[in-house]
């Protein structure tokens, strides 16, 4: 996977039942708006509040509409859930699996490889690792990462940290593998590309696609001075639809641009008014 | 639930395959060593890496096995599953719901509280709060717990934070409840029982459950500094089995003893073999 | 150091000024109100605010107004200071001195116990440990506590973590040691007295040195349930005047009493108005 | 402050005795190297391990030898002893006084607003903030630094969190203002300036003063792509002299250069065999 991906938020309604008509809708509203790859079951679309059959049908869905590459969501804290998840997102058509280190118990960096190498091993999917300390409190180590990249069936990490520091050490353990480097954070975007990272997953690619596939696509041609720029200037909405108000903030957001993003599920909460407000003064300013 | 709980450990063989006539067997074993009820489907019993349908039939044979009250643990990040997982217990047997606070996705208190409510709102069994932030990083208010007592099928909470300042809040905001406060940490069992806690829910209980229980009954029979002493012995061991060891440690412990335990589940590793030793030395201190 | 110390509230006027006279009353109120020794200069003392000259000035009059023992704080990050402070203490007319861990840097254990041996080494005076990972986030290991206690210029410790598991483990490997063991946190003052500590140094003791002191007096006497429950009707008012409001609490509380304990130092602001009345009714409920 | 500072070591020999002649040497061997301004009595410079009159001393030393600004470490954690320490800086001849954000005790952001005007107020050389999460778990939010750069006498910004969006953050909130935002981690530089900030305090610039400065004349010179890229060669060895083997590490690594860098002080302990070696092959691979 390279360029911009988006970790496709999920549409419920009120009640909490996937909405499949919208899901529908919003792969192509992202597509049309410039994205490269999709992400359904990430961390932003509210997977760990599904059950696996779930997942299951809303990558299927999502591989049936989607034109570009599909990377789906797969892991679990359990090693067999993760494997049945996979298989299951295998079958739905899906062309990866985003697995996300193994959380709630804690487990040394050797366990962790291990791991790892055994869900490539038996993985129909080729594996992409992912990093997100921010919902697990779970750190992977460049050196872990530089160890796993050599396998033939780990294509690459979503790295959610924001640390650029760790990145350009994760990079300089894998330039010579192929191995496909995502940032994960929205605010660092250009500044990962910058120190060699292949593309990104996104929360912000659900609320602006169009800017923060713009990001990539001036990167790559060369001009990474005004892909700093873009992104700098989108530093503030990124935030209040991730660290700030989460998954409730980014779906506020998404409706007041058009998008059938629906409401999120429990425990999560519909966003405040006073949330909306200033979430929807941000997708304003993003827009200009 | 008052007394000695124990979240037992579910068997595996090597293959992580669910052993049913090993758990029917610990099922036996933990009850002739004095426990007063039993927690299958805890953090201890590995739940969190067991599918929804694994854990239903957990607790199934657990509850057809146990002449003891049934605690199921049934508790997941989102609202649905979490539901869905009390209402399986319930049909399996279960005498009542332990509940973690919902993780992965940060919440702030009032989401928490509404969650909670929800949960009890709608649960066919009465519910336990459950905080245990060693696992989920997330730390529920006593505030939040005093506010919710006052719900009817709210029946109670472990707590797992191993901090007695805690502890004391939660019971002075829940002692005009009928409320069941339980200890969830091996090491300040007795000091809990001291503050007013109505028993625990220790992961030793796994590894010496005729020693949880006669902490207990030495408290109750107004002998609490034997209570406090006969504890304060337990500790290393319970460090051991718990935030050194984890769980592989825990089921060293208990086939060192005799206990079907079985092997921990991936990415869960065996015990290494000095592991082992370290563990089986407390095991034998302990049994003097 | 047996009994109830209490880390001394340093009076400072509007400016920030040291108060001679207002300290000199401050000694003899606290006597009166039943503490076994006193602790100038500890984390409540505000120490981290003042010059060296001023802590050891502080030291001075303590020593000449105490009747009981003298255990001064003289930790600073650095061994050359923290050496130089507790000359200057000896030279006051301290008992003993009360050394934080080193803080700022990072140290490892070995580097921790190395640095508290070469301090015994140096002192003219009995050493306390002063563990408080509230202030300093850093955690000296039960291991390291025992394998100091064997030093013979090392005469006890502070544990200020307010964690019994820690505690019991520390008593463990201490208890053939002439070493006094000093619980720091005051809810967990009874307990901890319960779990083998010798007294405790508590914040409590400024503001409520006759009920603090009364925990240690019932606990002795073979009333520890009496302990424990004059303990527990303390936790709001403990929490209130130490992680919740700090010194500014403390200190409007124990003008409320009468106490001339004047006004914090900055950074430290004055207490709000409505901290203030939080303060005057925890202290009001404490009295009667 | 504009372009590559250096927050410089102190040398001590082995018994902690502050060297003066080479720190004379030191000032001399980092300014032939390119470096744009000194920092004397950072954190790197050992500073929480000397007292108030050996800072000064410092200070007025380097202030003697230097012929490029002098941005003098005087922070402490109250408020009289940094205005004592800053008086004293301006006495012995700095440019500008760099104030860290007060640790020990917690304090509210309105509290350190407040602390850092008063600071400013009084203080007879320019403050520049200093956030260093690592050292003082203490984060300074850009909101407050914005509110802070509009102060007459607030001049800049060290930050040392590493933190990319923070440092995005900061700029927006002070790039109307006359504020010098300098980069405090190594690993990030060159992506710091390419995000607008103005320079760096960088532990590195000690141990490799050339290449430090290199990045920074890169940069200005619009081959941004070259300033990373330098940057990156450098990641691993910024990493050992700072996060991973501190002082000790950075002692080390000087010496090997042929720097009079000394011996730390305790509770430092000088680097091993093991570290020096490390240290070593990292220096030299920087010099190729």
């Amino acid at each position: 996977m390279h360029g911009t991906g988006v970790p496709l938020l999920t549409p419920f309604d009120g009640e909490g039942a996937l909405q499949e008509d919208d899901l529908r809708e919003l792969v192509a509203w992202v597509e049309e708006r410039g994205v490269d790859f999709i992400v359904p079951c990430g961390s932003n679309s509210e997977a760990e509040l599904m059950s696996v059959e779930e997942r299951a049908r809303v990558v299927e869905i999502v591989a049936e509409e989607a034109d570009v590459p599909v990377l789906a969501g797969t892991g679990h804290p359990g090693f067999r859930e993760t494997l049945r998840q996979t298989t299951l997102a295998a079958e739905a058509g899906a062309d990866a699996a985003l697995v996300v280190t193994p959380f709630y118990y804690g487990h040394d960096e050797d366990t962790m490889v291990e791991y790892y190498r055994s869900v490539a091993n038996e993985s129909p999917l080729p594996v992409y690792l992912y990093s997100v300390p921010a919902y697990t409190n779970v750190f992977l180590s460049p050196e872990s990462v530089g160890e796993l990249a050599g396998h033939e069936n780990v294509a690459g990490m979503k790295d959610s940290s924001g640390n650029l520091t760790r990145l350009q050490r994760e990079r300089a353990r894998t330039e010579d593998d192929d191995f496909d480097l995502l940032v994960g954070s929205g605010s660092v975007y250009a500044a990962g590309l910058d120190a060699g990272a292949d593309g990104g997953v996104l929360a912000l690619a659900n609320v602006a696609p169009e800017r923060a596939s713009e990001i990539y696509r001036l990167h790559r041609g060369g001009h990474d001075g005004q892909a700093r720029r873009l992104n700098a200037s989108l530093v503030e909405l990124n935030r209040a639809v991730t660290s700030e108000h989460g998954v409730p903030g980014a779906k506020a957001a998404m409706r007041e641009r058009g998008a059938p993003a629906g409401e999120p599920r429990r425990p999560h909460r519909p966003a405040s008014e006073e949330v909306r407000a200033e979430v929807v003064e941000l997708v304003r300013a993003a827009e200009r």
